[in-house]
């Protein structure tokens, strides 16, 4: 396995081919030394993040560097951490009479990597199209007018809602316009703002699907707003025992994470309540792009676009970290919602707006989902086919991600750990429970994330854990 | 004067040279509908956000578009707004049953752009280094590995973060490290996010320069954090009269908007008060790359970086549209920060902070910004010496604004409307006054963001108004 990370810009590359990680460290630290690559006085990542970064135990990373030390590439001060050695670290006239303490290191960064990772939330970002975008940005920033670059609508650049406007209505039967769109940066703010917006409007209480994403719950909460909880079954989410709540969030076109659509019927009671209870429906489409074996569903949205607050993303079809998401509001939230924003950033980043409206325009957005669809199609296609019985998927109509439900005596725990021991980072149900986990034991299989040339790997090892058990 | 804008992606032309401009717009839109360039179908956007982004009388584009109906190149069509001629609008399904509203076109938006502005707060963005950062974009993403779009580390990009150690250090004397730095979407979300984390530390009042931002004191409250005031003297914020707060906010090397530097003799002091008091200093570093007739003054943050958040931002150094910032943290917040971040988006753009890191090692960075310090203080000369006596011009040492104090007698709202009048937008210092005006009347003239083309005539303007008051 090839590892690459930069210190300072400068790439590095880590060959952990063989058990000599260690060693493979620092040839490739003191490799970045001796040519220059890494100049003198750099700062090196602490030994936490560093290992963090690379998915190896921080002690692997504190004895390359302890060695470099001792070799003298490198020199480590208390409170001025570990650098390039050759010349004095930069301090100087800062430093008098101030004691020096060590950098405390933080806790979190992301886990260790396992070789193959088939959780879900990620589609295969190796697949996202960088030429694509680079153009897009070329031609985009070349015709912006300067004033794009300044403080601007806190709902966003007007290229991309007259874009999105347009993408939304055609490929999701939102009716909408541009001057109610909010572009933020991802779900997670654009869900930050609007609960922003609800709470200041007198929202106490959002009712959302129990088994879902905690970081949903935990948005509402901060924003001061009670969560209250709706089953799921077969037809999604069951509103026919909607608990006394102003809004409600859902997933209608692929519930996350049991995998089901809202059916027609409760489509329309939940339009039906909203109106009748003076509410709002908080419509989350994540993957509304990737349906693979019915017609089109359009979005909830379309039936009232007046009570349906629309939320989608360019995490699913292109990337987590593009860090771009929209609103599509009601006429009577988007000043509340505008002014959560300005709270919250002002606006969100210009030029990957400007770049995004210029990819939806192009035809380039269009073309990369098609091209997304039809391999995460052929991946869900090999899971089914793949899987022992009496393993069963289901919620596969549609999304990046099925529910692999474990035969009776097989628990999730046991599946993960089993695939953590053959690198397959593997997630269960349970984790998405808000209350009791009683669905039964199943995987959340993420087939989307892996790269083309993993999905392979990741899918024989998925079929190996499951065989054993 | 030739103005652009785009609809649905598609860019149209206005020349708005003479009086008719109502002419002028329809002549642009029948044209882009006759070519084709705007499909049928398409929606316009609504008046009001159509005006408020041509900088024209809502009435002017609602006169347009209700000739172009008449003509039959458009349709307007209640709850589906404006569209272009020539096929239904994408109802269909959805619309069964929903009573047709109109959309209600939010507030707000930008205000009617005058043809010169010296109000205070952008950089000339017509300077941003297009060419190198598409140049730099295309090293970045070329170069970054796969795991640089998905979700990450909530900090940011270790490539950012330990290019801006190293920046930071060399240019503005902190003691920092890439662990210890959180890349946030511009100042606004940076304080957001910092103010979320002391908050839950128990933070309940937050001393603020009395003169200053009132997005700043807003934010603060919004976060539940009360405001205390600070006066400003000769010697910046006058902190031996500190009101009872567990943290402070100064902008100490041009206190915005008086322009005064914090004197040594307080820096030290407030450190010190920190260290006692086991208070936090909020150091807002806003334009402290700009410094022209004296020594770097290098930042607080480097006095103790244990007890000095230090925030940096792209907005004046590039442009506020790419929503670029840093805090450079203690130990002791990094984890509360990091986790209000998730809160509040999880992470920033992972392409704009990719694109940042390569700007900075490459070296365009600091070209772009001594390039940019050159023409500043050209300009900043030209102020001084072109206004009339006995204008006075202070807090010019630094920074990308002065205070143009006003003779006695002249009121700062005569001017501002006689700027306006002359077609020159300007901004009384009482914009900024959390408590009484008590300054005197001034202007903050934000030199730096006209386009260089333009400053000639803004300036020209300023000074007819200020010799006819």
């Amino acid at each position: 396995v090839q590892k690459t990370w930069a210190i300072s810009g400068v790439d590095l590359h880590l060959d952990l081919h063989g058990t000599r990680v260690r060693a493979a460290l620092e040839i490739a630290l003191r490799d970045a030394v001796t040519t220059g690559r890494l100049a003198a006085g750099t700062r090196l990542p602490s030994t936490r993040a560093l290992a963090a970064d690379l998915g190896l135990a921080r002690n692997t990373v504190a004895e390359a560097y302890g060695q470099l030390v001792a070799e003298g590439w490198l020199t480590a001060r208390a409170g001025s951490g570990t650098r390039v050695a050759g010349r004095a670290s930069p301090e100087g006239r800062a430093s008098r009479g101030v004691a020096a303490r060590s950098p405390v290191p933080p806790g979190g960064g992301p886990p260790p990597a396992a070789r193959f990772d088939l959780r879900p939330g990620s589609p295969d970002v190796s697949a996202f199209p960088r030429a694509a975008w680079l153009s897009a940005a070329r031609r985009a920033l070349g015709g912006a007018p300067f004033s794009a670059l300044d403080y601007g609508d806190p709902r966003g650049r007007i290229e991309l809602r007259a874009e999105l406007a347009g993408y939304l209505s055609r490929a999701r039967g939102l009716r909408t316009s541009a001057d109610r769109i909010v572009v933020c940066t991802g779900f997670a703010q654009a869900l930050a703002v609007l609960c922003a917006a609800l709470r200041g409007r007198g929202l106490a209480r959002l009712a959302v699907e129990r088994y879902g994403l905690p970081s949903v719950w935990e948005t509402a909460r901060a924003a001061g707003i009670e969560t209250a909880w709706l089953d799921v079954d077969g037809d999604g989410a069951v509103i026919e025992a909607l608990p006394s709540a102003g809004a409600v969030l859902l997933t209608p076109a692929h519930q996350f994470p049991l995998g089901v659509a809202l059916s027609a019927r409760r489509r329309a009671a939940i339009v039906a309540w909203a109106q009748a209870a003076d509410g709002w429906v908080i419509e989350d489409d994540y993957d509304g792009e990737f349906r693979y074996d019915r017609h089109p569903l359009g979005a909830v949205q379309g039936l009232d676009p007046e009570r349906v607050v629309y939320a989608g993303t360019a995490s699913k079809t292109l990337a987590p970290g593009l860090r771009l998401a929209w609103l599509a509001l009601p006429g009577a939230l988007v000043d509340d919602v505008m002014a959560a924003k300005v709270l919250a950033d002002r606006q969100s980043s210009a030029i990957d707006q400007l770049t995004l409206a210029e990819l939806i325009r192009s035809g380039a957005y269009d073309r990369h989902v098609r091209r997304s669809r039809l391999t995460y199609r052929r991946r869900r296609d090999r899971l089914i086919s793949s899987v022992p019985s009496p393993v069963r998927v289901s919620g596969i109509a549609a999304g990046l991600h099925a529910l692999v439900e474990l035969p009776v005596g097989v628990t999730e725990a046991e599946v993960v750990a089993d695939g953590a021991a053959r690198g397959l980072a593997l997630e269960g149900l349970g984790a998405y429970a808000a209350t009791a986990h009683d669905h039964g034991q199943a995987l959340v299989v993420g087939y989307a994330k892996p790269p083309e040339h993993a999905f392979t790997g990741a899918l024989a090892r998925l079929v190996a854990v499951l065989s054993s058990g």
